[in-house]
């Protein structure tokens, strides 16, 4: 069976020694956040994951979900349960406004939270993510009486939320859309079409589903200036908030699917239910923007996620297992074998995990304060470079932790040697739940396109150049330190990497946008190399600062840390020349032939 | 459904163009080998793989395998029927000697037609390749009366084979085996132990199962110097070839696995079945190696099976699934987008499968030229060179072939966005079947290591040294040629970053092997792009030599070939120097935590 240790100490070490939560208690709800509070929280998460979502993950897996034969959905035993518990604990709700239920605690605390509850049980943990988007595009798009009426619903976790987008003819392109909403006399509109892929789109956990849809409301423009965002409940709501009349949708059928069994993906029949708009008609992409933003950051660590608890169960079995002997000499003698834990190549899996988890977690941190400056700043100069850095780092953080998640959980995989394919370990159900966060809210080719052709050029480059601006300064500042120079050093090489990736498409792709294109994923992973090597720069200071203090193997910690630093920096940050020379090989041979000889 | 076509062109371009087949018609069975009979097995083993094992693959992924009570196992609906027609088309025996009804074909007409049934069916193609491979060992290793009883059975396919080597306690370190053969006064042995992950274990495809076992004679040394190689059949066969009494070796149940659902997985119990010796007393192992450098290399084809046909179904949605437009105008402005083909980031995905998919293939077919050469040919030199090759190239062929064929099955089904997660399609399958090739027959660090520590320094770098003489002798032979330059050139500097990285390992692991295997996985890739790079060349060089030449469209293909190639060049082959720059990083870094750190 699969372990699990929620990372509460790494959690804590970033918030503490290497972001100071305590410099922005400025900011609504920060001050509140108190150690003791956080403490308090990621403890209690900690134990959730730990003892409720883990011990579910495997049957989750196995009994997956069920549509009976009049469309309600049964999810797989123990998740009620624990849904229950979830919504008794107010997990849904931590940095959810107090004047609709929540705690108001900052989103880095929730995000921390979603990341322990994913490692988990991910396939659990995405009805209460879908249903922090849903409340969150309500929140800020949702005329007041909408939001009076859904969100301590959503909050609380009493109703789940879903985001409808896909249909079978389009993902990517929601232009494509073709759900119809017919404007009804009381200003509510019937909505009828088909979804497709709407993850906990119909189950047994919640009294009521609240359905987000994108529709074309009759008479709008094609494409995606024709699109508007209608709330749709799937029992209608009374006045006094309790449940009604079923309103006229329905799921069709549930996919079956490589992975995340325990969620619900459901084919979602609108036959003329009734909907109301959520922010003004043919503004639907923008709202929806604001879900799907949070939610790919949320994927992002979904992605962190998956390779952390794939990581801690390859190092519990590397440590077990015996096969062969030490290279430098038997470490065990009196054991048959030594545990593969000696070989350098087993440690160099376990490496590569887990400099980019720490690295990657920092990343995710440091970007879910952004998003908290964003949405609870009064300083508008602060507040528009936090939205800069949102908007920069959410394509990177989506498709970088994605496949770099996925291919983790495919290493973890690899250290359990045959075993690794044999269900009863676990370890290959990580890696099938990992896969569908390379594929959902946007594959990581669209996040690629994204970054490299609207974030980089967005305001003049503003957010690129002041990421940009940061780093430099950084390495300048740091750089005489001769502690740091072995990360600072090789850093500054690879952000001039990724400087001259940047000017190269300056140069070459307003002449030919393919040649943006053929290169944009291996932009993105440029970006993503500097950032965490940014990241270990960040750490490395904080754990030399702190290196020699603290009990209970504290100061062993730090050490660990700095090691796991340079591991980074010396074995993983050098591919950041391979990505530039593919940037830089341009469209040609990459367009080369002609889409029939495929 | 997913859709396949066996590569037959490119075979057959390889075999005539860039390898001369015609050049080999000196070694036995080479001359029968005429471009007609070449032409009509190819032709036979597309039609039987498109025909027949296609069609069969997702169910056999749907229904798997199924032990009953009475411990048999039944296969999925319509493999047994399959397995007739492969048996009635002599597929098993291509390449086996006559003598015992083979039709003793090169090995690289065999591997070809494994690589079509694999891509068209891994789970099914497992059967007949065991088979091939016991068959194998029984014919270098076994006594003449073995072979005489058993090989006609084998080669006909009227009986199957297996490998049983793992054990609960042991996988990569069979020096921990613990099964016993206690010798029985008639010359047989009474075989005694239980065996796991024992692919087609138990079936219900053909009359008997042939089992050679790994096991330690009562009062051997402990360590492989104990083990020794057993035939134990299902059925005892009488002195006539027919099946007699059963033998006391039973399935006692089937692994619930990630993939290859069709391939029964079983736990072996032997208790007290008899057995013969296959080889002296405690050469069990040297034996049982004949076999799994066969398997190896076969495993090797496996990950390029896969990664073909994973490559023509994300290929054949490219072109089919309309999303945006191309991003330098509209392509096919009446339809209501373009097909994502015209993206260049899903070309990008397109171009490095098919890139490695043509190199790799080169690949196996130089090296199983070699394969025959070392088996066939009279002169003593010739033979050792083959031989050399043989042993350095097959664990690259085996690691790479299998990382890369993988990966390419995750980049097919990222094409497919969502879609790719959904069972409907198919794609998910093949991850899910490649993703053994990484395992099994020796983990791909295994592969490392055996290349690093064992295939390097053996015979004083022999081996190596001729590859380096060979590719070296060509970038100066063609260097001058400026129609080569963009390809040769590359080649060389790659070709440097090995010989940098092979000098790096003289004189660094020397002191610490635990450099050599800190480096050893990227070594290995390196080597690997080195040689498809090589390949490559070779590539390019018939095909110009071809170019405008031929109608039917065969002139296109000479020049996409050398787009792709260009593509593989630019693209691909710059990574060798992030993996040198790793290499060189050494093991400090990667060994510097505490084992109970992880």
């Amino acid at each position: 069976m699969p372990v699990y240790k929620a990372p509460v100490d790494e959690v804590t070490f970033l918030l503490r020694d290497v972001f100071h939560l305590d410099r922005y208690n400025n900011l609504p709800g920060f001050a509140e956040a108190t150690p003791d509070v956080v403490e308090a929280v990621l403890g209690e998460a900690a134990k959730f994951s730990e003892a409720v979502l883990m011990p579910l993950n495997r049957l989750g897996d196995q009994e997956g979900c069920r549509r009976n034969p009049d469309g309600s959905v049964t999810t797989p035993r123990g998740f009620k349960d624990a849904y229950k518990k979830l919504v008794e604990g107010g997990w849904i709700g931590v940095s959810a406004p107090a004047e609709f239920g929540g705690q108001g605690l900052p989103v880095v605390i929730n995000q921390a939270v979603s990341e322990f509850f994913c490692s988990a049980n991910m396939a659990f943990g995405m009805y209460a993510a879908l249903t922090q988007g849903a409340a969150a595009a309500i929140a800020v798009h949702g005329p007041p009486e909408q939001k009076k009426l859904y969100l301590p619903k959503l909050v609380s976790g009493q109703w789940t939320g879903t985001m409808n987008l896909t249909e079978p003819q389009c993902g990517t392109d929601l232009g494509l859309v073709r759900t119809r909403a017919a404007a009804q006399s009381d200003g509510s509109y019937k909505i009828t079409g088909t979804k497709i892929f709407i993850s906990a789109g119909e189950h047994d956990l919640a009294e009521n589903i609240v359905h987000l849809v994108l529709a074309r409301i009759d008479g709008a423009p094609a494409g995606t200036r024709g699109l508007s965002l209608f709330i749709v409940p799937k029992f209608l709501p009374a006045a006094d908030g309790s449940v009604a009349a079923r309103n006229a949708v329905s799921c069709g059928s549930i996919e079956e699917k490589m992975g995340i069994h325990g969620n619900a993906t459901c084919v979602m029949n609108y036959d003329g239910a009734t909907g109301w708009l959520v922010a003004e008609p043919n503004r639907g992409l923008q709202a929806m923007f604001t879900m799907m933003n949070e939610a790919r950051l949320g994927v992002g660590v979904q992605g962190l996620a998956m390779s952390e608890v794939a990581y801690q169960n390859a190092a519990a079995y590397a440590k077990e297992r015996l096969a062969g002997r030490a290279l430098t000499g038997a470490k065990f003698p009196e054991k048959p074998a030594d545990p593969i834990v000696v070989h350098p190549d087993v440690r160099r899996m376990l490496m590569s995990m887990r400099a980019f988890n720490e690295a990657a977690r920092a990343l995710a941190v440091w970007t879910a304060l952004k998003s908290d400056i964003a949405h609870r700043s009064a300083e508008a100069k602060e507040k528009q470079a936090a939205e800069d850095h949102l908007g920069l780092l959410t394509p990177v953080i989506k498709g970088v932790l994605t496949d770099q998640g996925f291919a983790n959980a495919v290493l973890a995989q690899q250290i359990y040697g045959g075993h690794g394919y044999i269900a009863e370990h676990g370890i290959e159900q990580f890696v099938r739940d990992a896969r569908i966060t390379m594929l959902y809210e946007g594959t990581n080719g669209v996040q690629a396109l994204d970054l490299v052709g609207r974030k980089l050029p967005k305001d003049g480059g503003r957010a690129l150049q002041a990421f940009f601006a940061e780093v430099t300064a950084y390495a300048k500042e740091r750089g005489a330190d001769t502690a740091m120079t072995p990360y600072v050093k090789p850093l500054s090489q690879s952000l001039g990497d990724l400087q001259q990736a940047t000017m190269w498409f300056l140069q070459n792709a307003l002449g030919n946008p393919d040649n943006a294109g053929a290169g944009a994923t291996d932009y993105m992973h440029l970006f993503g190399l500097v950032a965490l090597g940014y990241m270990w720069c960040l750490i490395a200071e904080a754990a030399k600062s702190k290196a020699g203090a603290g009990g209970d193997g504290a100061a062993d910690r730090m050490s660990q840390r700095l090691a796991t630093g340079r591991f980074f920096i010396e074995r993983m940050l050098p591919a950041t020349a391979t990505h530039l020379a593919r940037i830089k090989a341009g469209a040609a041979s990459t367009m080369a032939l002609p889409a029939e000889a495929f």
